[in-house]
């Protein structure tokens, strides 16, 4: 069945669409089918998932943005009783999106008792931070418990729908001392105690650890879960692997549409072409005005273009190479920090590298452009060919040579200074890079001036 | 300590570094040790680690890229013993980067009797497909196995350094039929039988399945590993969740680097700048190529500049829009390719949607440039700035919207003759927005052009 089947199914009578979501076994499905539809059909369907909990579980597979959406079509006392069907980081999720301190306040209210107070902790927590990330529900047992009362406490939890895969294992003071795989459950006596079988954890990161990081630690030690742990070693939650997959995929979403200066956002307005343009707008005006400073520099020149327009047709040449060197230096930089094989102790190391790699695709790209202007491209009786291309390839090899060296910089001085380095990597290094290629093209043209239009 | 320090220290005295890899407790740090010195020092690194099967670990954690870079290093017969210790789907990854075919017969040939089969097995699935990235070992039980059984080949299992989160359950004909949670051993009596507590697989795979398809799969059903079955449903094996976070963030790279121009191997040459250049020179020298031919367009319309040199000003404006709404468009298409948002089903949509969008953004940037051009920009006497502002204005929303349709259907036609989408939408629609974006504005320059020079 087509989506676009599915949703005029899903805007039929709502007996219809009720049995259709009660033949699905998947929560995800029943997301999937939901989102083919417009936001404004949304609440409709999900009243017609028959039972509060399956409700909650649909919606809390929500992305971010659909989130955002969806809590602005429902009404507040709706949301509650969902709230509550929720495991405890989805339900922090929701409550930390709505709008006001008071619906936040009121939700909380909503909550359980106990629930209440975990979900304000998980609140306090940067959305993209490891305590951001983590679940407080886990199976946790004392190190001197015996494997039947550990056995006794996992029961208890699968009866309550916890997804158990490892027992963590904490000493008197609540402090992580260890884990046990459920499978190891199986290969020892009732009485041996939790402390006698457990492993140590591989590794464990702090609540205010960025998730990036925390997707490299997983990736590394091709982890299934890992606990969150406060300075003191105090065992706070677990994060699960599900959610590092969703934390890599939209970190790379992320980069690529900030580096086509563009935003997550827009995924959101799939027929909304209003919307989508008032997002990408802000950086095509930003490098409208930036692409105006090369048009100003070139009619600066124009004494020099107006006795050798041919000048002016190598524009385009110099602009798209500098464009494109700076945004592969920018991207290596970039990817290389997304996956952790760049840190910035990295950054001297990486500039001097692409300063290096720069100049010998320069001098390759100089040397072509420059024999190139020189045999093949018609020019007037006026102008020396021999010297066009001494100017094309002198300043192509110069402006490559600086571009890849910015396209490297830029990004690593904003990650320096705090701002998102993807923002600098796309159409800010290349606004740029044209702009000094301009100048270091008609700078080199003036020079040689004289030669080229035979004296 | 800083990395310079570490290799410092691995290039010291070898009873050091043994010490030091002595007391590492995880392969990954060993791993990551060896890959801050150079590759050529790695086959004497490798050495030093104690035991054959901590060294087998510590390889089978390489990328691809550093496991092609070790074989051209290791010769065949010090590979046998590590391969022997590996599972089979890295062996099968090993073997399958042997550069001939007699290689990887003499490497399968030293196996066990049982591996044998199974690595020959994996090698005839596609690196990138189900097949590819599936391991054969499993937890499996026919379905009127006892529970007692069960548990008995569970422990047997782990024994055997398995790692265990859930028993696959077929039928007689080795069809799966369920999946049982380790934790749901702990649920039952000895005696029930194993079709009585699994339940179905949330998804299943056929082995050719694209593995981005796969991540996909794990993405939305938050899955921790996912079977693969052949079209009769018999079992082939699993997909473990750590292989497709590797699967995500590589693809992720891939799309990134082929943007820009370059490929994942360049993240391989850290200092090596020849190797790296060499690597994106291509991209670079067919852009060159589409450059010249922006340069030659202008050329042709020498007479038009010659009469109005503030013409040429506006081409890097032109050129630097059209470049940058053909990359959003192609970004938009390529991240929700990627995410399974989009499919080839919705290409006429996007490029409709696109096509509106351009159209707002150039309508936004050309009245900006047009108004721009005719009230502040410093033009001659000659030349009447009100027809300046016309031409720059016009072109502007006919180039952006002719950019930004380009941008959504390159990568999307790419994508329908099999050519990696992610190829298109980087320099290639750029150059080509350039040479479109320069004969537009030409164009309505000639069209205005007696106007222009007030006639």
């Amino acid at each position: 069945m087509g989506s676009d089947d599915l949703s005029a199914m899903l805007m039929d009578d709502d007996d219809t669409v009720k049995t259709f979501f009660h033949l699905i076994r998947h929560p995800a499905d029943i997301k999937e089918a939901i989102l083919t539809v417009n936001a404004e059909e949304w609440p409709r369907l999900l009243g017609l998932i028959e039972e509060v909990d399956r409700q909650a579980e649909v919606i809390s597979l929500l992305d971010e943005g659909d989130r955002e959406t969806l809590l602005k079509l429902i009404p507040p006392e709706k949301l509650t009783p969902l709230l509550r069907e929720m495991e405890t980081d989805d339900a922090a999720d929701w409550i930390g999106d709505l709008p006001t301190q008071e619906l936040q306040q009121k939700a909380l209210a909503g909550l359980e008792q106990s629930d209440r107070e975990d979900v304000a902790g998980l609140l306090l927590w940067p959305e993209d931070s490891a305590g951001g990330i983590m679940q407080v529900e886990r199976a946790q047992v004392s190190q001197m418990s015996t494997l039947s009362e550990t056995i006794a406490k996992v029961r208890q939890l699968v009866d309550d729908d916890l997804e158990i895969l490892s027992i963590w294992v904490v000493d008197a003071e609540e402090r992580l001392v260890g884990v046990i795989p459920v499978v190891d459950l199986l290969m020892h006596k009732g009485q041996t105690l939790a402390q006698d079988i457990m492993v140590p954890p591989v590794a464990t990161v702090k609540p205010l650890e960025d998730q990036e990081a925390v997707a490299q630690i997983f990736r590394k030690y091709d982890l299934i879960s890992l606990p969150v742990v406060d300075e003191n070693q105090k065992f706070l939650g677990r994060i699960m692997v599900d959610d590092v997959v969703d934390v890599i995929t939209d970190e790379a979403n992320e980069d690529a549409l900030r580096m086509a200066g563009t935003s997550a956002e827009e995924l959101l307005y799939r027929s909304q072409v209003l919307s989508v343009a008032k997002i990408r707008l802000p950086w095509l005006a930003i490098n409208l005005m930036g692409s105006l400073v090369s048009a100003f520099m070139i009619y600066l020149f124009e004494p020099v273009i107006e006795k050798a327009i041919v000048i002016a047709a190598f524009v385009p040449v110099i602009t798209a190479m500098c464009g494109n060197v700076g945004t592969q230096s920018a991207t290596i930089f970039l990817r290389g920090m997304a996956t952790g094989r760049l840190d910035v102790t990295d950054i001297p190391e990486i500039f001097s590298r692409e300063l290096r790699i720069g100049a010998i695709m320069g001098l390759a790209c100089g040397l072509l452009v420059g024999a190139f202007a020189y045999i093949f491209f018609p020019v007037g009786d006026s102008v020396d060919p021999a010297y066009l291309g001494v100017i094309v390839g002198l300043s192509m090899i110069a402006a490559m040579t600086v571009s890849a060296a910015l396209g490297a910089i830029a990004p690593a001085g904003m990650k320096q200074v705090g701002i998102d380095p993807a923002v600098a990597a796309g159409p800010f290094v290349t606004t740029v890079n044209d702009i000094i290629g301009i100048c270091i093209y008609m700078g080199t043209a003036i020079y040689f001036l004289d030669a080229l239009t035979h004296g």
